[in-house]
């Protein structure tokens, strides 16, 4: 079946859960309107499926491969990248002074669910060209910008991020890669890089490779690490390309999924030294790095959203078209088609509002990145920086799992044939199991939500953001609505859940971080079902509000979702309060045992 | 790694869940006692481990093919089955005038999991055998009984359930294959099935297939179908192989998972129709197959519960050994395995308990199943068959669900490397995701559940199972233990919350079966926990009884999956009975749009 974008859906939550319009007319978006907007999306739709949804399964099925030093991605990827660039879908965020459009986080997050949908392997690519953009924008001195930057942004040139070594994984600070300076300025690097998307490919001439490294005085672990940018090809004074620096692509990896993006190994300086540029300060790259991985995280967050949506669509249409038993509106002799069976039905409703409830999500964190870059006031700008800054971990973690769990109801939706791989279903499964791996792991998203977010202003920001989350229960409980069903009940337990095991959080941290660190996980899901069942919940306020509840899908969506998948908030709340004691209580010897 | 069968995890669910020392106090297990068991275990974890593991892997990359109109298994295979025989593993529930020993269910299914958990491509096929024994010793002529059932106890020859057809999955009672009475006692087949696991191999001799047909005058739907005896070869009347049959091997599907398991789509009689022998009466096929049906399910059961103990040992292994991060007990300067991260060692504790649980329903169900065949009184015995019956879809689909879900969580303990296809963490991944679709669909297990088991004596056969199960609670609390915890408390809400939607289900089927149906899913899920965490406790409190719990395993395990997993319970009960108004208020027209 052929993609078609969620147009009307991705629109409707950046309307309702993100507040768009009311953004749109405060001026924060300068010449952007809700016409351009929808026009934009529209335009990234029918890209997505004219051209990047007919290379998705020869993605899967070919694959990027290596041969003779060199990864070749398969065929057709390099003309659809180059009418990507050519088109301007290429780093939309882009600075304008360095041929960008500066568009705003919400339109570029918008196109990269539908671009990840479309072709999540293909998508990839510009994904991490984004986040190098960002660190080189943000801590690049001017020389590199001047030679770097609207290369990257208008795409001739990739970008990509250099963290994990086999032995430095999540543990960053545990990295080898070694740096020494050349009393010039550059700094010549050697190391094994493992796991590096997009390492080396065919799709641009020049890969910009942004490298953790450790300078050979540095202090140990995550103190001492620094960030380089390490082209693939060097770039001679007056912009063109020089010589190939010393990159090798040794390995590419076999995987569960993602076939046509190439993962690669890279060895860096087996001969005499890759040369590499300083990226912001000495020692301080992790900084940088932090900016790369946050933008990426709200960008695979968008992945899981993408895959979501894709196996939802997908289900949906083999759903609507097998017929098998019979419904209860069957005709006599006549099979139903499946969608008619209440149980085939339910799947379905939990992949559409899952999916929805993080899209919902992933946008409000945008939106919140373009309050800390845009907003009027300073103040409005620090509260986007920190609700971003809560948001992230939940965007990346909840959204990737929502993938997972949706694109494995797509298998089941197709019975036996989901099994098949010529359906193309198991594709979404395999393929979206990476999301809850990379760019941290989403045990480490909830470790940084609880360790790192919670604390924010002395729990403030986080008491602050559920307290404008209940403005919306009280508004579902004073539009005495009965359409909303039990929405606002529902809603509002999840919220006393949310906020009673936030507060938990903040007691353990300080007394037993162990108890704190051992419910992070649910935690962090916790507060994915409370915020993205409040969303909905605007949602469904707001399509009461314009039609009297007359356009019932969003309040259908929003009241399934709070009274099927909210009621969880309980349960979630005592297995985060309750469940250390049990855990801590089984010594690790005999877990093992 | 290699495979080690959970020897002690298995004899102790048998003990304490099942009550098997009991049982055999009681005298129908005869001869078997508890040392017997034990050794027959320990062999079956010494043949899996040796035997059926080494050839896991290879079954995945290389896989079955066909070539020729012939299936070819991979090297080492036909090696393997023929000393699997040998030693007198294929169906150890064999009758014993026909070579098999006539070990109880409780024995079988403890083996089936090692299988399994060693190989499951390569078990499907003597667990499939094993369902057409039982339909051939229940229902076959005495002919048929003898021509056939001795070679297939011994393993000489395999059997094969052919159920689907291209339109004719869950509903078979849309099959078409048709059977013509040749007036001689045989009949010729004609049609074509689909999904056909094992439906051809290089293994054995011969293939007995039971197959599903219509005869020419059959009335429509399920009441107007048989099930036939079709040899891949034909026998001669001295029992020596003849002619091949009219059965042609079209395809083998290119699956997302048990690359070693051959899935056949078989075409019959394309030439003079394929000889076949009518097992049971005519058109009362389906109550033969769901005998096959109800054996197999239990099997695939146990298959989830294999995949979750085989992807658990898996990550376990890997938490022990991969250092990263540094936690609570890191020495100065040293990485901690991150097994030693609260976060991790969550994920390794949930995945434990959450197979015990199911491994501990799918061995009280096979308790439930000797004594439906060999209870002292007809009322035991129908008291089993009727507790068996309630408990097949439970264990098929909850412990199914588990071994997507925990090999899910063995990908994510392994951080990146649970993706490259080399760990072999994504394996697990892909081989279980067909457990929840074939045997039926876990949809289906649900709706079973919902509409023909708790209807079971007028739901007396539940009410009285909940009964049974909060004896349990009531000895929690009356224990007064201080190392149970929470666990009484929860464990007693997660009852009161399945009677309470069992009762409200009862409701429904009478006046809304769609709303009842709508919530099957969730209710098949909160009986599985509370059920789950029952049995749990039931170990841990025999734990307590035998050395006052100086064995904390158990006491831990059972403790955090009830204050873990069965909270959980009161979110579902609420999604089961809330839920269906907004999914039936979401026209379909609409979800479809």
């Amino acid at each position: 079946m052929t993609y078609q974008a969620p147009v009307e859906d991705i629109l409707f939550a950046l309307k309702s859960a993100a507040d768009v319009p009311q953004l749109m007319e405060s001026g924060i978006y300068d010449g952007l309107d809700e016409d351009t907007l929808r026009a934009i999306v529209e335009e990234a739709g029918k890209f997505g499926a004219d051209v990047l949804d007919p290379l998705n399964r020869l993605g899967d099925t070919v694959g990027s491969s290596l041969a003779d030093g060199r990864v070749t991605t398969p065929e057709g990827w390099q003309s659809a990248y180059a009418q990507f660039c050519e088109s301007g879908w290429n780093a939309l965020t882009g600075p304008e002074d360095h041929g960008g459009q500066d568009l705003p986080e919400i339109v570029s997050c918008a196109v990269t669910e539908i671009w990840n949908a479309a072709n999540l392997s293909f998508a990839l690519c510009p994904l991490l060209t984004m986040g190098a953009i960002e660190a080189l924008k943000a801590h690049g001195s001017k020389q590199l910008i001047e030679t770097y930057l609207a290369k990257m942004v208008s795409g001739e040139w990739t970008g990509t991020m250099n963290l994990t070594e086999p032995h430095a994984g999540s543990d960053v600070g545990a990295l080898r890669t070694k740096a020494v300076p050349q009393g010039d300025g550059t700094y010549k690097l050697s190391g094994t890089k493992t796991f590096i998307s997009y390492g080396d490919h065919d799709l641009a001439d020049n890969i910009v490779h942004m490298v953790l490294g450790r300078l050979t005085d540095a202090p140990e672990g995550t103190r001492g690490i620094s960030l380089f940018l390490v082209p693939q090809v060097l770039v001679n004074e007056d912009g063109t390309l020089g010589a190939r620096n010393d990159v090798v692509t040794a390995n590419v990896e076999h995987k569960l999924g993602i076939h046509g993006s190439p993962t690669c190994t890279l060895i860096y300086g087996e001969n005499d030294g890759a040369v590499g540029y300083l990226v912001g300060e000495e020692n301080r790259g992790l900084n940088v790095m932090f900016i790369m991985m946050n933008a990426a995280r709200l960008g695979v967050g968008l992945q899981g959203v993408a895959m979501a949506d894709r196996a939802t669509q997908h289900a949906l249409q083999y759903a609507n078209e097998r017929t098998q038993g019979r419904g209860p509106k069957a005709k006599r002799g006549e099979m139903s088609p499946i969608i008619e069976h209440a149980d085939i039905r339910r799947t379905i409703m939990t992949m559409k509002s899952m999916t929805q409830a993080a899209r919902m999500i992933c946008l409000v964190t945008a939106r919140e990145l373009d309050l800390a870059e845009r907003g009027a006031t300073k103040e409005e700008r620090l509260q986007g920086e920190m609700r971003s800054a809560l948001l992230t971990p939940v965007a990346k973690a909840f959204s990737t799992d929502i993938g997972v769990e949706v694109a494995s109801m797509g298998v089941q939706v197709h019975g036996g044939m989901g099994f098949m791989e010529e359906t193309g279903a198991a594709q979404y499964y395999r393929d979206a199991r990476i999301l809850p791996i990379y760019e941290g792991t989403n045990g480490i998203q909830a470790i940084d939500l609880v360790t790192r977010k919670l604390t924010l202003d002395d729990g403030a920001v986080v008491a602050g953001y559920i307290d404008e989350l209940a403005e919306t229960v009280d508004a579902l409980k004073s539009s005495n609505q009965p359409l909303f069903g039990k929405m606002a009940e529902r809603l509002d337990e999840g919220l006393v859940a949310l906020r009673s095991a936030s507060v938990w959080m903040g007691e353990q941290l300080q007394s037993n971080p162990e108890a704190a660190l051992a419910g992070a996980t649910p935690y962090l899901r916790l507060f994915g079902l409370a915020a993205g069942g409040i969303y909905l919940a605007k949602g469904a306020l707001l399509a009461v509000r314009e039609n009297g509840g007359a356009d019932r899908d969003h309040v259908a969506l929003a009241r399934f979702f709070a009274e099927t998948q909210v009621p969880a908030a309980h349960g979630l709340a005592l297995s985060i309060t309750e469940g250390a004691d049990s855990l801590l209580s089984m010594p690790i010897e005999r877990l093992s045992a």
